[in-house]
């Protein structure tokens, strides 16, 4: 089961956390993007080019230490379809070497066309007699503003092709509260969330008992992880705003269960945009910064 | 300002429709798909040709009576990096013939992230010293899940370069009502949302009045969009549901304000797959079943 394989990678290199490759061109160094504008020009090819090269390498430098990467769309989709086309080649790569592929696109939408979007990134398509897949990630962040008939084709394909989706619950940003935390009887929007999403995939929990949907829960609001963990005990969370976005591996902990089990981590600027800190080459910045991420969480659930 | 263009557009066709390109490949007629194939073989690459092929003949039929797309991106990516490409050819293809683009992504992210999403689908990236623009739509759909800035980098871009969004405040799906229906003190979540979306965006509104954050307000839930429209009075509303998914003109009009502006009904499904039904060429159900449509709303407006 797709969190199992997961959980068994983390437990393996004893280390929670996960690369977010979020390629804005400011992170991706001068010499990279020099290369490919002198073979393409300062075009939206060769910039994607650049990123696929940059990716590379941070996914050699971290793919024996790091159980996995999250990509995010947004990124890929700013160079145009060019860059879609190294959102693809990046996962492809990384899978090759192992690693699972979280797919941080928020996707969201209705009946057949969130079908599409769940074929789209975990499962298949019908092309004439063939079946394929067109971005085959392991795990997808989707938003469940449209309610359970808005995951549920999501769940089924997940179920299908044993992949997992994660639903944003408590997102990491200032205003996530405006919303989020508005009271729905006693309740939290957040938790009324989490609650549904729990609820609608209960019968999919896998070895270590969590369910194919997921939670993003955000390092930055530690009660609000600690609330949920106590609530959501089947419910496996990926914590984005560790590191650059503020928040501690003594906050991030929250989000674990009493095994340690049950959470993952993102850190993305962190790691890939080390070297403009160090000075240092940038995948030899960025393994640093891999290891001291991970030993910081080693100390921090007492692994 | 980009409603003003979209309410000008609407009124010189007296045509408050767009229609929805959303080419999953059962809607594509058997001869494109399978000119294609032998093309290429049944991959990814034939099926986005086939894609292509198939949207730009839609577009050549109603071009002239219809003053706006929706695309949905959801049955691009489906088809992969390939399928994105086909939506770029589409979008440019359609604002070559003159017609508004909405780009139906429903996307939704934070701080730099979000500006990332804003970037691709309504400005521009720095690509050494080009600025590119990497989707260049007029409008694009978001979800505020996430409060206030995660929508504010979309405005601020939609300012910048004259585009538009739309917020999805209500939408037109079964359970739409389970998160969006919950009693948040005396209002309901979707006007919670509709609110903030209207005060945040208050500061930009056209000749119209409306701002550039729409929202999206399902056909099929018609009491929600009356209240909606008395108490949204700035906000243009891109109505989905109409048609297949079982809202009448009689219903969606209640998304139109007193002058019979500020609304516009989508209708994928019954325009681009009208072929199914009647028989005739693609292209020519096509046509026939827009302006069905656009005298329906001629009618139901008393225009």
């Amino acid at each position: 089961m797709s969190f199992d394989r997961l959980q068994d990678k983390i437990n393996a290199m004893k280390n929670p956390s996960v690369v977010g490759l979020d390629p804005a061109l400011e992170h991706v160094p001068p010499q990279i993007l020099e290369k490919h504008y002198a073979d393409k020009g300062e075009t939206l090819d060769a910039a994607a080019a650049a990123v696929c090269e940059f990716n590379f390498g941070l996914i050699d430098a971290i793919c024996d230490i790091v159980p996995a990467i999250k990509p995010q769309s947004a990124y890929y989709e700013l160079l145009g379809p060019a860059g879609v086309l190294a959102l693809k080649q990046t996962c492809d790569y990384a899978k090759a070497k192992g690693m699972y592929i979280i797919c941080d696109g928020k996707r969201n939408d209705i009946g057949s066309t969130a079908e599409a979007y769940a074929r789209a990134y975990l499962g298949t398509v019908k092309v004439g007699g063939a079946e394929l897949f067109p971005f085959d990630v392991d795990a997808l962040t989707v938003n469940a503003y449209l309610g359970s008939d808005g995951i549920k084709p999501f769940i089924d394909m997940a179920v299908k092709h044993d992949r997992a989706v994660f639903a944003l619950v408590r997102t990491s940003n200032p205003s996530a509260g405006e919303l989020q935390d508005k009271l729905i009887g006693d309740d939290r929007m957040y938790a009324v969330v989490g609650d549904l999403m729990q609820e609608i995939s209960k019968e999919t929990a896998g070895k270590y008992g969590f369910t194919r949907v997921g939670a993003v829960v955000g390092a930055t609001y530690p009660e609000e992880a600690e609330i949920l963990r106590a609530r959501l005990k089947s419910t496996f969370f990926l914590v984005p705003g560790y590191g650059a976005q503020g928040g501690s591996a003594a906050e991030a902990v929250k989000a674990f269960d009493a095994n340690g089990h049950g959470a993952i981590v993102n850190s993305s600027r962190g790691i890939i945009a080390a070297w403009k800190k160090s000075g240092e080459d940038y995948v030899v910045a960025a393994r640093n910064e891999a290891i001291k991420m991970r030993d910081e969480f080693r100390e921090a659930l007492g692994k």
